[in-house]
């Protein structure tokens, strides 16, 4: 058993209430609960944070280090410019698996940058809630092969 | 009757006291109490907000789709790299007329970009304190005209 | 009482014709006579001129030096690449005010830069027709704080 | 029951032989037969195809968008430069993902770039093999849920 | 009578099924069939070529050198980054006409580059079908000129 | 029978006379005749304008918006930068075909952007005064379509 | 004796008056008058024009192939993007001398750009009115030479 | 005697636990140990504060314009992006000293670019634990010699 | 005695008949031999290929693992994007050495590119088909060190 | 009377040697004769120096400041990057002229950068010969003026 | 005890000559005092070389290896293109300190890149004759280090 | 018989001493002599020289331009900046060979630029000491074939 920290960058907490046409109408509780399900079934706990605070998600980061195996981040637009973020991520020790709802690269040019991706293990992007289950499963394969 | 929403970005707090030469010497406090008066004679009422925390301003952007008919925003350096604020203000349904006090085309490089313009209604940029009030006028007639 | 040169640029003569899901439906007269009431009510008089013609847009600046005390012009396409309006402008003592029917930062990227905004005093753009009221409130300001 | 076409651009038969620091060590029929495997648990069949021929893998789009109902595609180098890939993926209407072992983004420059990417649903990169399951689970999901 | 080899390169064999609202419904043999027509009017034949892959179109290309008098190409996504092809057209002697269905200018930044135009006579872009018989015309005045 | 408009930018006035080794020795008047001769093959009507001055073009081509059908524009060297000519052809709602006598691409890298492609129906490049022929029968196609 | 056409493009009409710190406080008539001279002072006429029309000052580069050995030629901001002068001048076959009156590569980057410059015999630029002569000198040097 | 605010930015409360091949073993608080001993040899005194948050920063600065005579800071990743810290300590009278611990010129090219850099008096880079007692230093003769 | 692959990418088929100033009139045979003769003296033989295919080289290169200790290849316009061959050759783990007839650096911009370079041993460019003994040389030193 | 430094950098020693297509064929020491004819016309002297070495140009504009009234400097291809000259001229208290004999704009790219433009009065470019005795009349009319 | 080589680049002996509101008034030589006082105190020699000729620095840096267990270098100009100075720092052992009297980050944008810094310990920059005490510091930290 | 001048630039006189894991433990004497033997093999001569002056290469090419029939040159660092080699080298009439020891292409990217390659004959890079005898077989090539 371990502990997955799920962490959700600014904007999300709009889940379900933001345009809907590409975010769909789930709210965040349900990509939670939705991640936890999937988590449990693999014998994982999942401690999920969001925040529209750059900082808190990198105190966040820190705090995973002493609690956490595994970080599954979608950082939101803190994607694309939040060096502070890759610095936190890149001082964690288990997988780190970055998912985006939709597919960042069929959208607006500034939305290609991650500079989160470099110090990832991997990136899920474009497959909605579910993207968060196969996050799921991608950090359990991980954590049993080491 | 409506409110509007008036949130100010980092180091505004320093107004009056923070490069005169470009600035002017009136206080934030000033800035707000006049954009209060103008808003007060078509007829509205303003909510008031400055943070130098991004995630404050995001939040802040949040509570305002539920209180609030428009937004002002006044986004200081904010306005050049701030792309959480750029997706907050795209969630809110309101007219949103970014203002700035002196005209950043006539500064640095890099204050000739703005992440937010894309998701303004508008944008109002060097008239010094006067800009404030051409903003609510702004917000008024998209008020009236919805 | 002063005169405000009120300068249109290319094919902006074709307002209320050209692209109305972009520019409405109202004609340059309508915006000129729009702009001029705005201006009476603060005691200044409008006169007004449009051109397709660069070169006929800089001689109307160069006469504005000797019979108005301010300018407000919507350069249209010349916006982006005019800089003989550029030199013409930082010629003329007065306030300048750039203003724009759309948003030219949610067009096309060409759409941009602006080769006006360095010479001008402000910019008001993304308001419609109303953003001539703005542009005549903010040089009354001007011209009677000077 | 669906098809699903699964295809490995150039080098990918050297799976296990090249660079098995970063590739590992299982082959290219390990790689199909563990995406098969995965499949059949999905209730789906894998139909697969390796060619270091760009028009080859077009030939193959092509002919999946009679038999098959998803694309699996690991277009290795491909996946930078070859925009006939890009256009066959936007003929095909099914789910489309783009799977990579590594993470191309924690690699060289020019390996920063998809041309396949605006044409896929998703993307799911730097999982290894188990890469490939995650991309038939999203596969089946979407099918599941058209 | 001269014979003119017709090209075409990737996911034109899906002309008339893939993405009718830019390509229309006609087929390739359409095309073909009806620059065929053209040709006859002018008194020449056609010789047609489709390929998916690169190479087979270089290859058609060096075949040309011995059988016929001009080229006409239409090479799909081939044109923004297949040098070999400019290379083998340079080997061409005679009149090499380059032909779009759509106006690749008018669609992604990607498509406005051309690296087939350096060493054609001409280009046709945007006309649809008929642009094969404009081109077939402009092949006709080159031969009958030289 | 419908009325053409046939546009000449700057300098081509001078055909015939101007390097000759680029453009032939054929002059304007030439260039007109035969494309008027083509034109009435056609049963249709030419209208011919040149003009050195970017807003005489401009207005030639707001006049047409009442008189013809369709425009032939060679725009010379305002091909590369003047927008005012965009914006005019954007508001003509009849096909547009933009013609050039050599072949720009194959010229200098400033000859390579035309940002008149964008708003043109198609383009027809580097087949000297045959072009224009083939341009009025691209309108003419264009005009028994619709 | 020979006639050099001396031009001068947009807002230079204003010298004398306009930001006299860069341009001095010479009119036009003296810099003609002052050029005029020193032509004299070799047996040459000078005729001088104005504009702050692009089209004009082409259209005045057309005459001088018929009436003129040589163009001096201070283009103002047009330096930077008339590509129609450029093209204009590419079809006069005398000497061709660029003047400017201050340093352009001393003042703002996008003056660093002379689309002029290629097809000028040479350039003089930041010696005031004095470059006049110089420019006047050194025609006078390449017509005796020819 | 004076008080120096010694800022540190996102991450460096981490310092001893991460990536120690590039930034020692030393801690956060050994840091602000030797910075303090060095101060107070100068007869200063240091005020430190540590955080993850780019307004808890922008907010000391302001604080220190109150309380401090220079500001000694290590903005870790805000270095490359944190144009609200530019502001705040452009706001700031006294001098600032921008400390790296690693030569930030050596890493990754993302981190050659300081939007700090240009509001500070000066900046020393590369020398570890040292660069504080050089800091001070710098900042104890810039306070005498004021 | 050891086996070198030979491998020439597209358009090289025509050496002797495709712009002679360039490439010269020896033929592509007049190559192979020449080269093997070269390797014969150093007790090495040739094993020869050219295609037009992109993938048939890189399934050539990957039959070399097997037969080859080392691998001659000029790859023609491939040299420039074809990076499927980069990560072929990136899995053969005997010297590679890239050759070209002419000079690229001294042609088009384009051809200034070479996409295999980081993957070769070295280059030898320019020296016709003496190169060719070059590269065996090369490679014969090489071999004879290891 | 003053004296003129006359500086020339790399490679103008072959004067007359060297390219004369492009330089002619007088030797620098008839350049050398020409400029001191032409200085002493009006009252001046000149002093001549050469070097390929930078250091050593750099040294001789140090000694100028001691004896020297104006600098004429032909840095030849020192003018596209040597910062060191750069800074020396700003050093210089007297009137700089930059010569060329031919017209770097009309050359390669990288011959169109002047980092020395910035520094100096102003420039004089594609007179041959004669451009040193513009360059002399320059310097004597700044010099009288001063 | 330990040789430290002190090296100034270009236009450095004129140092209390040129630009003294950038660069004060006291002398190379006072520098060069106050340097080796500084390390004196640390029981380390200093050993002075200045010079215009970047192969003259290099060689230095050469004689380096043999005497000197540290260098400190200004380089001057050099700093942002010798890069033959950076390829023989990284042939040096000891530490490097790169000095700058000013803060080149705040001057000029071609003053921004310095091709010295990947191959220098640290960076001290901005802090005027006191830059080189903190530099001998450093170095003579590095060396009891060692 | 014929003299050929080995020219080497800055640092390589370290080579033996510096970076072995790249340059490999032979001396500047080492690569001379052999050289020089493979050159007499040939039957001519070698002159060799090495400076770490930009200056003092630039009198070797003239200085060679008197006495020898072709130049191998290994500029170093020299290779990317220094345009005065290349005008030097460009006035000689002789084969130039460009000789890296490593491959620049596969090391940083400021070392992928050759200012030398598109005035050299050709280049040879990446083949260690060996280079420089394929550097004289292509040089003795080229000289009996002329």
């Amino acid at each position: 058993m371990a502990l997955i920290t799920l962490l959700h960058g600014p904007n999300l907490n709009l889940l379900g209430q933001r345009e809907p046409h590409i975010y769909g109408t789930s709210t965040l509780d349900d990509y939670v609960a939705f991640t936890t399900t999937a988590a449990n079934e693999f014998g994982h706990e999942v401690s999920a944070f969001q925040s529209n605070h750059e900082g808190a998600l990198v105190d966040a980061i820190h705090a995973a280090r002493e609690t956490s195996a595994a970080i599954i981040i979608n950082p939101g637009a803190f994607t694309h410019y939040a060096w502070s973020i890759h610095d936190a991520l890149a001082a964690f020790s288990g997988p780190i698996v970055e998912v985006h709802i939709s597919n960042p690269n069929a959208r607006e040019p500034w939305r290609h940058t991650s500079v989160i991706a470099p110090v990832s293990t991997g990136s899920i992007m474009g497959f909605g809630m579910q993207g968060y289950r196969l996050a799921v499963e991608a950090v359990a394969a991980k954590l049993s092969a080491s």
